[in-house]
């Protein structure tokens, strides 16, 4: 009746969490390095008589690949989760025949040395943010890894520097044009590595650095016009970077009309909406 | 420095609700047809110089957009979201020449009239579950509409008639093979249409009455053979399909361990959870 | 410096699925029943050294309390949530001299036998809903349980039959008065058993059933108008509650001005929106 | 059949973004204060009416209690939540003599301003964790206001100098004891005034860095023994402060089992769970 088509599998959400305890030395006391990673898993492979016939004879359990990610994980030297998802990767490819793709995706949590009297205490930590910073790795069985890092939800606002003028007015048009409004998203920013950087974490710690320099001094006509601008900003800070995409929906912050009240409302209260959202999203390759 | 490559934009997060009320005849009483959709629109076209020189002489605002799902809902006479989101689609694309692709999603919430003394009440409705029927439409200017319709979020589970045993076993493996255990799952389906069917929603209640019993009848090896029987399934008794793609995530069900406590357990004791879950994805086509 | 003053302890988000497998007979299939639970239990008692000086030699650690849940499920013959509770809270008592009470609530999910060919498939559930059934039962050494069952998150909606007028106009009223509005409501609701009552499904069927079809049939003047005739409809159906606690956050669905579009609204189109919410809560006592 | 015993109402979820504009002067750029609050308001009174005949005329709307959220904060002086939680609690009373009783709870959410080239960035923000600063104000008419602040959502963890021995075994026990375990946790926290501050936010900045000082440096033997000498440690800095109440909810990290694989885990991977989590609850008085 059908064939089968397209098809993947793997485990997903995979948590991970790797505590490594340097020894105290001379007068520094001891520090542990902590992070926490969500994993997941997926493979593309000669899978087709699984689905047709119901034989696993080439299934390597979700169950197994959630092991590999405990037991790698323990004798890796990986301290980025680049590294890690390449080396999940290739210990998938290489010990299994069948497979003719892998992926691995990472996501891990924002958590942060915890300030004790100003410094930061060795061995405690706060989660500070939702935000996530991501990772996609692909590899086709051959071919080489395609490394998308990310973040994912970095929540920034800026209260003034903001324009939206000059758009299309039409009979079911009821936007008043601004020159001043807030501008407020939830973003989302991947970038494509042409090369392996030097240090992963160095060219992250940059990127998220010139997104938020950028961000905080432009003179923004547009979400539209910021995306173009932060993503100028990457690529020129970042020559291992070769295209960055930037998913920046409004989470709009409309102003109050105080007017029934007999006040005026000099771009002061504002009512945060969490839906419709405006929904801008861009590419900007070199 | 780097060029605008793919972009797009648009607004997501409509929320509408729709009532149409059908009046009183004979010996009926007055009943309301009730629908709440949640709408995105998104826009491909000449949008360039927005980006690089905050010219927005070309954007239609988020803001008209959301308006316009409000002002053509009120005159439409589509009813169902399939037909909805084509007239949003052409709508957008008849008004602005400068727009070159429109893709149009709606989700839509399982909403049922209440059951009051055995019969539906015609103005009272309950929330029956977190299952979203959904549609995403697309059309390139001079094109047709690409019509993709699906479930989102249809949560199942069988307690028996399900094995999963013959899998690789290698250095790494500690799963035990079972031929008896429970299959729970939060399907995703979508499907596409060859062609544009005389009722919608009696397709939608096939695929999904053919999802649900194949499901209840299947004898499962894996989730991978119940994807491509479920599949198998709905193609033969829905020509109008040209492809259907099924995310079966495992909601995996452990059976405990009560030896430490003297007891047996017989397959009837089980720790449901959410992580780590296993990920299969497929498509079958005609 | 400071005292130890209230404190209590427990393990929560406890997830239990069972399945009880009863045998196929004469021309019945085999029917399996399935339940899923959600435990939580809290302790109160003797354990202040724990607090003060780090001494756990009074500490039942909540890891136990978990395995507690198990073990008890296995050997139970409680086939309501109301009834294992009550198990689970004896069992702590009993079993443990320095608790002085203890508190066991219980949340079960909305599965459902699944419809093939318009009969309950007897091992296929699918999950119908967000409601969740609630049971709080707490006792003192001593003294007698105290139960309270409810339903949590029961959404339900009015399109007609809900007015709302007369209500206080001062200088900071914007809402207009309405004779015909949507009344929408995620409800959560909780009473109090005067005595255990012969079949607790069986009461709980009959509260559900009272509260959606005095919902629909009610003319409301207003949610709390609503809440007191439902409350009302429950006690009089339901002679061992003393007591039912509603609370109905209001689901706001807003007329859309389509004026500015030249277009009327005839209580047609609305946006449901999550946010700012009304809040209505009371108790209604036999 | 019934009466109507307590009962309350009023409007959740107002979500209100204020900006102070500052001036710029001398060599000082213009910064700009913004906050997001999350405002609560519910009122106790002579409703009776309203539920029992649906008589209106004593009903504030929950729409002009949001207007009235707007409406004040436009003029008000008050920089803290405290502050403007009291103002709109005494408005609501002096403008409502069928009012007895109210009460209003605001949630912050934890914007900060940017770091760009080390220093904080005037007029943009980004949202640094899902700590929530809380407050909730109770007023009866002719009482004196009753304040309750807090933090909710304080997520920190400890990967040493956390213990857990000595507790009861019995014939369900199969937790082994451990002196080196991490220890983490999604803190809510609730402090009592026992008179109004000097300044309210350098006492809830007090406040947090007491709790996460204490947590850094304590060596836990319980999660009991870490909040009683937190509370302690508070208490003692605070004199402002009557009574704290905290929740620690364990976020369990489990070391994972590596022995099947011939490897050790000299603890080092842990797998973080969401459930079952342990709670432990307990108030420290003066």
């Amino acid at each position: 009746m059908g064939h089968l088509a397209e098809n993947r599998y793997g485990k997903s959400r995979v948590r991970l969490m790797k505590v490594v305890r340097h020894a105290a030395h001379d007068k520094m006391p001891a520090v542990h390095e902590m992070k926490e990673w969500n994993v997941r898993l997926l493979l593309q492979g000669d899978f087709g008589s699984c689905f047709t016939t119901g034989d696993n004879s080439k299934i390597l359990p979700t169950d197994t690949m959630k092991n590999t990610v405990y037991s790698l994980a323990r004798d890796s030297k990986a301290n980025t989760s680049e590294q890690f998802a390449m080396e999940l990767g290739q210990y998938l490819l290489d010990n299994n025949a069948q497979v003719s793709s892998v992926s691995v995706d990472i996501e891990e949590k924002k958590w942060e040395h915890v300030l004790v009297d100003g410094m930061p205490h060795p061995t405690t930590y706060s989660l500070n943010g939702t935000e996530l910073q991501t990772v996609a790795v692909e590899k086709n069985r051959g071919g080489e890894f395609q490394i998308i890092s990310g973040i994912d939800g970095l929540v920034v606002l800026k209260t003034t520097d903001s324009e939206f003028t000059g758009y299309i007015k039409d009979k079911l048009t009821t936007l008043p044009e601004t020159t001043d409004r807030i501008f407020a998203t939830r973003a989302t920013i991947v970038w494509g590595l042409a090369r392996q950087p030097a240090e992963f974490t160095a060219l992250r710690t940059t990127v998220r650095d010139r997104v938020l320099t950028t961000f905080a001094n432009h003179h923004s006509l547009s979400v539209q016009h910021t995306i173009h601008d932060v993503g100028e900003a990457v690529l020129k800070a970042v020559p291992d970077i070769s295209w960055i995409k930037m998913t920046m929906p409004n989470l709009h912050c409309l102003p109050v009309n105080l007017a029934p009240f007999g006040q005026d409302n000099p771009n002061m209260i504002f009512v945060p909406t969490d839906e419709p959202s405006g929904y801008i999203e861009a590419t900007i390759r070199r």
